[in-house]
């Protein structure tokens, strides 16, 4: 193509944000135009993070709507909470396309929201207008759009582990409970006791135990996919390595099934979807396999013994559970191929 | 006291066993009278773990049962699996004192063994003569007796978690998943690619899943506090950090309940032991918050949404989960207060 | 003994006054009657450092040299920069021991704090009042005193491993180059982005390069061995670890020596010193060997191609480093034994 | 370009052969046509690195020249010490195109070889033949060549740092101290207890001081830069990570330089080099700010107290250490731009 799409990046100081420069820097079709910081704008982004040095010169604009409209084509918001609950109308407002990276347009009812996020809720206008891009399952809603909500990191870990038994109601939806476990990338960059080196460091804890915010959303899509109310166990873990999450996935089949069926009913859920790789039996994927790249690997054990099935399921959290999957939904809005710019290789070891 | 109970570890080379000797070397009423070891026999067990020099000068002494008895009144057997089955009879045979840290002696089923360890079980008579040491909950057993079988470590973690719900009734017990994840320690020193610093580190995976070893140990306890057969599922994984094992346990229960009525029966249930903490409503141990001492925390958290409860357990594997848990059953032998020479601080940070 | 020695410890929620409490709680001859915070007096320790729950209940007190004066005998400073030039003067006017952590007595100049420290230095009266306490250098001048400015932890592993040689006159000191590694708890439990989890796990740097405040530290002690001024070269890095230090020592020797020569001299000076272990030729210690313990050991290599020597120095600095050797000079000022209470061993692996 | 170049990579299923072909999936002018293994020839590659599921299907190859010359046009060897003494030859009288990324044809003296590695030297007909592929300095040799040695890990890091200084007689060679320290991934994918996670993590060591075979590489290309025999102090460290390595060297200057005239040597020396980024005064690189990818990044501070300079460098020694200068070098042997392939940014955080 001759003119590439101009991207601007909201958040971009963030591990999140951060993480697509790097992606967009190496894709084909898209040209940075402009970093934004509300906390550094004016400052050289290499400033903050020196692997940028004479790579990506730029300094951090503002958060200014009409500069963005003048250098960009399409807006990554790569923000807290509550940040794009008020920016997002404005931009769609500007004519421009908006992928949001944060939770504040994944679940449709306002009320959830509030009652898991503890903020005010988006504009219920702009809430149906925002399409959940979980590409390998609702991607082809994505198609044209110009509205992204990217999914969470758990989400699209616990989900895409999901998503093709949930589908056919082969199991039963009182029983699934995931068992999460996250790098320390998840908690951001900002400052906290909780991610402080000496504390996190050879250890292992549980936190926000039935309390954390991507229930919801993973209920919603569950729900959806099922096509009646999921209400379902979910725990946080931190896990002390920077990136990767593996999540652990029980449920209890409605009636009995071959550990090769639902294998085989994996395979053709994800058929042509390269980001999605299924495991021989007896084989489990570790975070590492997936490490700096889009993929989602999952591994399937039915014990005959208890009849409840195992579903372990990994992805880089940064990548297919952020920036990643948020390029990818960038090429389905755009009509690319979805790997496009994303077809490398996970860093090993 | 004036003369000092004389103690052998066999299996000194092997992690299990040199925490043995950090922990004797601190305790008041014991001494070590012989290092032994089937491969490093002759060598001075400094040369392998040079922590140890100029505190613990001694060869390693070579497996033999006469010279063991000649050296000690008690045996700590670190061994692998296969190993304690043969020896264990001749040591209790020759009037000695046994603490078995490997998993030979757990399983009172000789063929339940043999489908999981996959090898050939004990000796049914001595089998029978092997008292279980998980010290809270059957530590009543152990006083006076001359053959101990410690538990394991995913057990000790999972058990504590779950004992006083699975005596009272109150949970279904089809419905019960440990979800167990451990430090790499758990794996020993033996050279395997799987704990190859470079495939492990930066690293979370899930292995052994339905087939772990210490399930069918779980599951016999569980059973005799219920008094009734007990299946569950339970799930190993390994976390980049060299000590702690974190199991998060999930079950139903059978009629309501509220969070503080089960809190207070944990808290009942372990009245007057010092080495199980339950934590606050809200509040979940981390696994660095044992490190190095023969703690258990354990939190608890009930769900209104689901009914489900989720405990979290967590103890350091290599003390409470192995050489930690044998002493204390030493002293529980020997009619001495369970904490003697344990009542040491978790090292922070 | 029948009457305990009372100890307050002034920043009890440090690593330092922390790792205090874990050692204190362990020595038989001391009982530790305040633990003290200036920013959260008030609290239950625990209620910060959960692995304290049921071991040390106490409320945290204000800093009040009255209260102090009621409850202790002797007082530890585990505080940041500036606490002590302020406060050991009135606790000493208390008629209170006093053993200071912090770096504020330290340096007998004023004004070379003020250069390296960028703070006002101590009354010139106390400063002169302080002994330095590098127990196996200079502990006789310990014996009986009030005051102890305790060493920092990289002057520790690098005088340690440079003593003997400095003393003998043997060694260029133009020449002398220590090349420092420290793990992460070193920069204490204060937030920053340097110490923040995924900026410092898989990370490796160096820092305040030749502008570290232990350099005029290393030098003072060093020119009063030698006799002459001496200046060095001294660079600081980080470790992707929690403790531990490894100082690399490269001098130049004025003549010829063999390396068996100067093993021995080593030998020789550290004889009857429990603390400090020297390793057979071509042996060089990690920091692992002595984590969580109080011993400092160390290699020797002599080059002949350069004719230059290689000392490798370990310690755990949160122990030998900081809050060990102020129990170990506890112990000098009151005439026990050096290592009591301090003779555990290192926890492996 | 029409057709690609067909590459082979003899010892693939070592940690630098999986980074080539990470590396060489990416180049745009190159196609891996086999991946060579001796030790498990006819198995999926994917079955001992799960990580290339889906992306590289091929089964290794075994070693066997004719077979090579059929597949490839050019042929990595990354493989232990001793296999390229034989195989390149062989490989170069076939008529390929030959990069070893062992130390088999990095000393020119056979003697000096067989004195550091302890190995029979290469054909010396050959060993006049490999052009030492240091890019930034030595890559104006490589244009046009068939038969490239890829430096070693220390050594680019080393290297780099010194080579604006040695070449311009500004330092004492005698004064040279390089204190380096790797990642665990430098020790490849072998077993060793030295290596096995519980061992290293938490640690921190020197290893083979004043015996790393590495110190003679170092010297031979300083020597050819600053025109004089260098004989220098080298010694190595394992830090707690998978990849990275940083050198901290130390060299006196023969007569008073401002910090300023040498950085700007610095600056002069490496413009229009893409991979070497000289750091501003006051700043110091870190090993995760050039993570995955090609870069060196260099820091240096003059101290005025001892008028020595300290400079800090640092590589990901998969990448620029191994892989990466080994691909980069296929760029100047084929003429191709030298980023060609390798301008990715570095993985952050």
């Amino acid at each position: 193509m001759t003119t590439k799409l101009r991207a601007a990046i909201v958040g971009s100081t963030g591990y999140g944000g951060v993480e697509l420069i790097r992606l967009l820097l190496a894709h084909p079709n898209v040209e940075i135009t402009s970093v934004i910081s509300s906390s550094s704008a004016g400052a050289p982004i290499a400033d903050g993070y020196p692997h940028l040095n004479q790579i990506l010169t730029d300094r951090l604009d503002a958060v200014d709507v009409e500069l963005i409209r003048s250098k960009a084509d399409v807006v990554f918001l790569a923000t807290p909470h509550g940040v794009s609950t008020e920016l997002s109308p404005k931009l769609l407002d500007a004519g421009l396309k908006v992928i949001d990276i944060s939770g504040d347009f994944r679940l449709q009812s306002g009320d959830v929201y509030e009652t898991w996020y503890k903020h005010k809720p988006a504009d219920p206008e702009y809430l149906k207008r925002a399409v959940y891009g979980l590409c390998e399952v609702f991607g082809e809603e994505v198609r044209g759009k110009d509205f992204i909500s990217n999914p969470g990191c758990y989400p699209t870990a616990t989900l895409l582990g999901l998503a093709p038994l949930a589908a056919t109601g082969w199991i039963d939806p009182k029983s699934i409970i995931a068992d999460a476990k996250s790098g320390v990338s998840g908690a951001g960059r900002g400052l906290s006791l909780l991610v402080h080196y000496s504390e996190i460091n050879e250890n292992f804890l549980a936190y926000k135990v039935n309390k954390h915010q991507h229930t919801p959303e993973i209920e919603q899509a569950l729900s959806r996919l099922a096509g009646e109310e999921v209400v379902m166990t979910f725990t946080t873990h931190l896990v002390p390595m920077t990136r990767g999450i593996l999540s652990t996935i029980y449920v209890n089949l409605k009636s009995p099934r071959s550990e090769d069926d639902i294998r085989e009913l994996y395979r053709q859920y994800y058929e042509g979807r390269k980001f999605v790789r299924i495991r021989d039996k007896g084989k489990y994927p570790a975070t590492k396999e997936v490490w700096g790249s889009n993929y989602c690997d999952i591994g399937l054990s039915l014990d005959s013994r208890t009849g409840r099935l195992t579903i372990v399921s990994v992805i880089d959290n940064v990548v297919k559970g952020a920036a990643g999957q948020a390029v990818q939904n960038l090429n389905l809005m755009m009509g690319w191929d979805e790997a496009t710019g994303l077809a490398f290789t996970p860093v090993y070891p």
